[in-house]
């Protein structure tokens, strides 16, 4: 099927072969919906409703104040930051699962910059995800001691590397274009000068294998609620290299970092290993949703799901070609797997309606400003049917101009 | 019965004429328990099982990434937020959900450093709260700028705040003690040398009313899992006087507090009002959770809240006095209801053994280190009859010594 037109057969032909497919049933996905969104916000697994109702109305509503203990609420953050640990090649004891993706972002560029005292520069991608910007701007304007944000190109990064870099701060997979960054490459270079590196891994975490440990990487965060599945808001995670945490020096000191917080000593003193990352009470209803999610993807080989996200990305790109030709629309993300995430997108002037009409349509991606139709591929719950399906309606929705439809230009609060 | 010693036909009395009483039937409480513990963390409304199963399975397994704005997940912050306003006095548009208390305390404390950039000294009291001290300790090495921490007695607050005093950083109610600070005087007496006030209210907000606005507060934070029974790790709230918002710098700079978080600019551009203090991604299903519990609050009147709850901590008071003579118990917390919170401790050098063997028996308070067994009353699902049922208990305990077993000697993770 490599050059002829992919058909239907073809598809199906996959999802007879696909090792997958059984997981699927392992998560609640609505009637007539077709989800490419799960890298925005994941799918729910059957098993987390059953899971929360039971830390709410038993853990919380019988156990009261005894389930710190008696139920290890206590021991959520790092039990759960040990299994993300199985998931980005890290060994236990170096993740924790804490605050915002933004927060720990904050809180490891300040560890960084800590530990390159004489280095003014946090080194960044243009086009990398907003916030990981606007938090190193703002870590930057706090302390006001001559630090600046340096941005390259994807092409320059390594070359911007230089004795004043005190870090790189990447995201593995841009948000945007879906290109994936070569992290082993950059981290080295970035060690050659000295640097640190802190790797963003919202769009790589339970997408593919992540090798942090192998990649001698010192600094990562990470998103719970994407393709880890943890629900709208999941609590984050962070990671720190080993042979740092005993020189890491945390920006925001709260009780939980604090080496004895039940002794409710007035001075602060900080915990010995990855502890110290932490600040206030673990949100624990949430942390035991996105526990659920994390097991389900340890459950499964991550090679086997980067192998089936390559050809979903593949297949999916390839029906855009082939199937919606002559409407305008550009495959925007990378044409070699080996530097794709797990997206595609596809660019178009009138993205934002076009997508709005896919999703009355019931096919849900979403829309990223200014001209982009973004599509996540999440191998756990989508079928290579599912693709010919979706760009069957795409086809439609193209051919027949429905998207000029006014109630599809009206822009929504959270696109 | 104000000078006989009390008897149990007059505690029911106050219970056949308790207004709250029928409030007790909105929550979930275990059977056989008497819960004295709803300071630390507060009892599951039962709304809140149907509420959460609702906001997972339907709006999240059902609504996916559309429920971002069709279930208004995106307004939760400010919705809530809102809410608690209405609890502590505050405008519409000056709370936000957010974060944990001590991440808040953080950002304010930040923004109050940032408004009074001259002045070089944090105050706060001896005995706050650790991780409110610790968080200021973090903030002045991240700084580096030459703020120092001081410490004042309760007694010496005021006449500590001087014209280097850039914010004065106390918690209204005491965590060990229960004794509460008198707000309007002390930020009266911080206005008058130029300082700001930051309030933490984590005893207080749903314990009683609060007058943020009318004491024309500056800065406050607050808890989401103790009197607002919003569940174990529920997100904090912060508060920021509608006159300071405009000015505020935050240091945590995420894309949500950006005047246009899904335009993805790559300059961070702070969002008007109080949206400026939001950082990552909201945690939704613990923000449903919240809701929940502040909703019952706002559904009655603070003053009557306060009321039983000056009525249960100087009941509970008296029966240890009248009913444990010559076991050593010492209560702790003020005599004067006009400085006590809502909670009675009692100082004991066996504290820890003493609340194990209580726990042990149905009689949920905590410990807090090094001699205090601390009792929190919630008038919203405690009754009076609870109080004396308890005595009765502790009195037991001590007068048979079980307490002295060796099972209650060891120290669990969480005290």
């Amino acid at each position: 099927m490599d050059h002829a037109r992919l058909t239907r057969a073809d598809l199906d032909a996959l999802d007879a072969g696909d090792k997958l497919a059984p997981v699927r049933d392992k998560f609640s996905l609505p009637e007539g919906v077709i989800y490419l969104d799960g890298n925005s916000l994941g799918a729910m697994p059957v098993a987390t409703a059953g899971r929360v109702a039971d830390v709410v109305a038993r853990e919380w509503g019988q156990g009261l104040i005894r389930s710190w203990n008696e139920a290890g609420w206590m021991d959520l953050p790092g039990r759960v930051g040990d299994k993300i640990a199985g998931l980005v090649g890290a060994a236990p004891g170096s993740v924790m699962v804490a605050d915002s993706t933004s927060v720990n972002l904050f809180k490891l560029l300040s560890v960084a910059l800590f530990l390159r005292p004489g280095r003014k520069a946090i080194l960044s991608e243009a086009g990398n995800f907003p916030t990981d910007l606007y938090v190193a701007e703002g870590l930057r304007d706090l302390l006001d001691a001559g630090h600046r944000l340096e941005m390259a190109a994807t092409a320059d990064i390594v070359g911007a590397i230089g004795p004043d870099t005190a870090v790189v701060m990447l995201t593995h997979v841009n948000f945007h274009t879906g290109r994936m960054l070569d992290m082993g490459a950059i981290t080295r270079a970035a060690h050659a000068q000295g640097a640190l590196v802190l790797w963003d891994l919202a769009h790589s975490a339970g997408a593919m294998p992540v090798d942090l440990a192998g990649h001698d990487v010192d600094l990562a965060v990470g998103c719970g609620y994407k393709y880890l599945n943890g629900g709208p808001g999941a609590p984050a995670f962070l990671y720190v290299a080993p042979r740092l945490q005993a020189d890491a020096r945390y920006p925001i000191t709260g009780w939980l970092g604090h080496a004895a917080p039940f002794a409710f000593e007035a001075g602060y003193r900080p915990a010995s290993g990855i502890q110290r990352a932490m600040v206030g009470t673990p949100p624990v209803v949430s942390l035991a949703a996105l526990e659920v999610g994390v097991d389900l993807a340890l459950s499964i080989d991550l090679a086997d799901v980067r192998a089936k996200s390559v050809l979903l990305t593949e297949m999916f790109a390839r029906l855009i070609v082939e199937r919606c030709a002559g409407h305008g629309l550009v495959v925007a993300s990378p044409a070699d797997a080996a530097v794709r995430g797990s997206q595609v997108c596809v660019a178009h002037p009138e993205a934002y309606a076009i997508m709005q009409a896919l999703i009355a349509r019931g096919v849900i991606g979403d829309f990223r400003a200014p001209d982009i139709l973004r599509f996540g591929m999440t191998p756990l719950y989508l079928g290579f049917g599912d693709l010919w399906d979706a760009v069957t309606i795409l086809a439609d929705v193209m051919a027949t101009g429905v998207w000029r439809d006014a109630a599809y230009q009206t822009r929504a609060k959270v696109t």
